[in-house]
């Protein structure tokens, strides 16, 4: 089946290649009654955007403003397909004309034209980080439906930098720092750090982030194969650039015993506690209740001013040095599209967990 | 949708309790005209049963018997579902009769109550890793595929037990020893701290496995949602106890620059090269041609002789020690397990990317 | 995808060959705590059945006994994947050899080996009626969660056969009369005619069925693609020798003026009314409330014993007269098929419904 | 899951309301190389529209100018999501104003408030004709492969309006007048007919067409759920106002033998002759290769002058006359919709039938 679509009943399918007219997603699947604005979603989409004035995002500019073309009437979602659609409008498509034949490393070029026999080479096309706005505007509404049902959030943050790890975690810090860092001194030293990468070395950085979904609903995953976990995780690498995704306690585990992994439970106050969340919210693909952890490992950004060695279309050997507006560390934009994947999934098994409900 | 399916066009859906009558696999959209028979898939089932005589699997035996019930005619397969079974013998159901009413912490049990109100408790029920016996099956069909189609192999070894890491490779060597390990010095070693940590401390230890898939088929994976290592990561984290992916550099890359981390590409010999693989095999989602290489991290096994704090089905605070015939460290088992999802993906998309070639 | 999955979230897999070991179906998707017993979809199965002594039906004459393999405990489902099978028992498999080579007429021999290259002849393999067992099997479990939950009844009745028409309706005739005929005058009659075009013509012969829902639940049915009429249409003409779908007035509509075909509405005795139901029960795709009406053509039994031309598999012209143990008309026995399948429509389409209301 | 898609591997997403900004479809799976134009798309789409002049159908006046938002580069597909869309723009919303509390009947004014709470009443919202448009311009898609790779040419015509059947065929004369309709005497004799029950009775008519796919690729289909028959009867069965599906004879095959109904093949000239068609073109639900027929019931447009008996959405009872730009007898507007739908569900069997081929 085809790749473009995500999630079973609540269903986004998202279009458009970075230099083409525009950028969209269709929602099928929303129930009917949810009171919901474009500013809302505009709201997230201007969290994905790159920072005016940053020196560690991308300098592309565009208002990216988001236009609601079905779905809503009177301020509520009527049950049918939501259509949201943002201009493309900041596209300098001449900038690319030169890697036309070119492949850049680390990039999709080479397997796009693997995979399809040719590709629309302008800023990535199809590949380019820009799709993931789409998935911005869907997990808006995901996030909406989680915060009033089940007053679910959902937040990501940075805690690693190349060799530079977070020491401090303080929430109301995060969206204070270019970094999304909860540890201000720490990203302090990850931006001195990017700038120097990026503007003496011409090179880019690694990542990782973690996204933690506070107050999940109980029970929700769909044994065996469509676990929360491994739903999750699909989610999280279907983002470019993610290449590891672990829950909880994740490779460590590896080093635990089972007397040390194990989350003990106890009854206190009327309510059920885990001693630990090494198991990151799940267990047996079916959320607990814990606070949900993903940790992502986030690659360097392929496109620096370095050469390397790559070949031609024809398959020549040339070297590249890819000049241009791009992004040096994708943590910071990478957070609100992880949050955004996180929310389509919960909210998808959510609605599930209603059918599973239903003889009860 | 229900969560017991799994893959597009190759497509299988499995069912069975732990203690049930039986396990088995439906697998439809198995092309017609492949040759199988049961023998074929035993193999594979072999290799994922408790080695006889270990000491550090489960010594729960079982012939394990596979009968293929429909799909296939005079030796080859017929385009129809083919229904794969095998009975359950060894279930000493009143083990479990006095956890019925208790929850074994990092165990399903709790979950799997508050999702469906109540649970078969015998044995884990449909939480036991005894479903991975159905994967393994399907996964049989699918290995066949791949190398009589496209020469494709796929194999998986233990690369860390606890804090013990291997030094050498020598793929010879993983079928030779029973944690599947390709350093036998490292394997020597793991084998008596297992020992120790079973028999003396009443505990388990969590392990790290690599899964390698050699020559690949080039340009499969499904952009943007179906990304080959998103529906890799999913495979991968739906199998109980895995609670990490990484592709290749993986968290690691985290601590690169992107003059290290870009595969750089050149041609030689008429050949394309990458000098490196960082990537792990797959560019934007699509599958390069280079080695697939995935790492999972597994968990300690829950089931261990230490008591535990835990509370009852009635929330009443109490302990568990979790007596029977348990594994201690998953990774040898869970191998031939992991192999069979990489195999179902590979399978799945290389039946998808005909489509993709239909109209060049 | 493949082809032998039916429905979304009551989601049954359906295997087996005519002649081969055993016939079944997977059900993913029943929600936990329906209490179930084998005996109870075995009732559905009796209905099914040839009729012992009949002369209209076949004489192959089977046990099939229904075994639950998975997905119940303690009596009551347990939200997991529930297996059931029938084994395969009166298989004179020798009857059939003769025609290894050769294509019935109106039969699926030919398009069978058009489509995968070889078939397993032996009873029409996967193409025979044998593989309905599994669905009735599966509609047995929706049509009790409809009863139970939503008071709904679902029924069929033949009401033609060749030029024969039914004249009255008295619903408790129905199961009293081998035809399944609401009018006993004309089942009596429709018998005589089945009587001699069988034995003394050795011919077979159409009919027209009807099935009806009695108080179906109110909104079901999910425009724009899977309209509740839309779907009940694939699950009928998914039934072999099922060549025509009407629902309400349905052919007779393209006769009518809208001021004639309009159902109008009225408010009565604090409810609302329609005066007539020529729509059959749904509006755009959804269901009013209103009795469902779905009437479907089937066409004569291919199996005759008078010779008719065909060719052999290598393409060679010669006759064929199909001796065996046949049906003449199958309007009685695809009764319970039709409405297993209008069963397992609406019980999908109620368990969507759930998902729709979760936000009001 | 959601209802607004439909097909597997070639797969469509519709979208828009009729009074909303835009409508528009997603087509996911088209593979990558098909050369494409707007202008192709737009052909098709005028087929659709309302004939300027004609006293048959609404008044109602769009350019619907289609634009291609993505998937095509150069001037063919990439193998990403085409995204098309059409402004809405001739949309007196006012008109509906007083029928917002009122349930038009045989219209799904009532159902979606059943379904949804409430709905967007503007020119009947998602429930609307409009909808179609979507479809129509994904057909050209679909039609275009089929053509290419095919040859296959799918059309359809009027057969009868109320009472009035046609006598002749010549298949040139369909586009020559109003009704689509290949007997142009028969022709002249429905418009006359549907003027006078439009003007002087202020009333609609049903009707009768047939669908044609000349030259279709043999073996399509996928028993036993996906049916070629089965996914042709839904896709038909989807669009609005249509009643009745049959293939081949049809409901007549009530009233036919088995040797009558049969099919009967013989060799002749090398090539494989069925000597009738009563089967309609499948077989087992995959296709012969004979030319597949399909009948579609068609009931009369509900919106008439005449008034009716009707509720408000309080449920009080009144009458209601709509007036406005309506169609009176929908069949000459619906012939490129079912096209289309035909040519969606060929497309998608046919690159199914590319993964059955793949072990052979």
């Amino acid at each position: 089946m085809p790749g473009n679509t995500f999630g079973t009943l609540f269903r986004i399918t998202t279009w458009g290649e970075s230099h083409g007219p525009a950028t969209g997603v269709i929602i099928d699947g929303c129930p009917a009654g949810l009171a919901l604005t474009a500013a809302e979603i505009q709201k997230e989409v201007e969290r994905r955007r790159p920072i005016a004035g940053s020196k560690i995002t991308t300098t592309r500019r565009e208002k990216d403003q988001v236009r609601i073309l079905s779905g809503v009437f009177e301020g509520k979602t009527t049950g049918t397909p939501i259509s949201l659609m943002v201009a493309n409008e900041d596209t300098r498509s001449k900038d690319y004309s030169k890697i036309q034949d070119m492949y850049r490393p680390a990039h999709a070029d080479y397997t796009y034209d693997l995979k399809y026999g040719f590709r629309d080479y302008r800023g990535g096309g199809r590949s380019s980080g820009r799709e993931t706005l789409a998935r911005v505007m869907a997990g808006a509404i995901a996030k909406k439906i989680l915060l009033q049902k089940t007053k679910t959030v959902i937040f990501g943050h940075t805690i690693q930098v190349g060799d530079l790890k977070v020491k401090t975690f303080n929430r109301s810090e995060i969206e204070k720092n270019e970094l999304r860092c909860a540890d201000p001194v720490a990203a302090a030293k990850m931006k001195k750090m990017i700038e120097k990468i990026r503007f003496t070395e011409g090179d880019s950085i690694g990542a990782i982030i973690e996204i933690v979904i506070k107050n999940p609903p109980k029970g929700l995953g769909e044994p065996v194969f469509d676990k929360l976990e491994a739903e999750l995780a699909k989610a999280m690498m279907s983002i470019g650039a993610v290449k590891a995704v672990e829950m909880g306690a994740g490779f460590a585990a590896a080093t635990l015993k089972g007397s040390q992994n194990n989350d003990q439970m106890i009854k206190k106050g009327g309510k059920v506690h885990f001693l630990s969340n090494n198991s990151g919210g799940t267990l047996g693909g079916i959320s607990t209740g814990e606070d949900i952890i993903i940790r992502l490992g986030i690659k360097p950004v392929p496109s620096i001013s370095k050469p390397l060695k790559t070949i031609t279309k024809s398959s020549k050997n040339t070297e590249i040095a890819t000049l241009g507006r791009h992004d040096c560390c994708l943590a910071p934009r990478i957070i609100p599209v992880a949050e955004s994947m996180a929310a389509l999934v919960l909210t998808d098994k959510w609605l599930q967990q209603m059918v599973q409900n239903s003889l009860r």
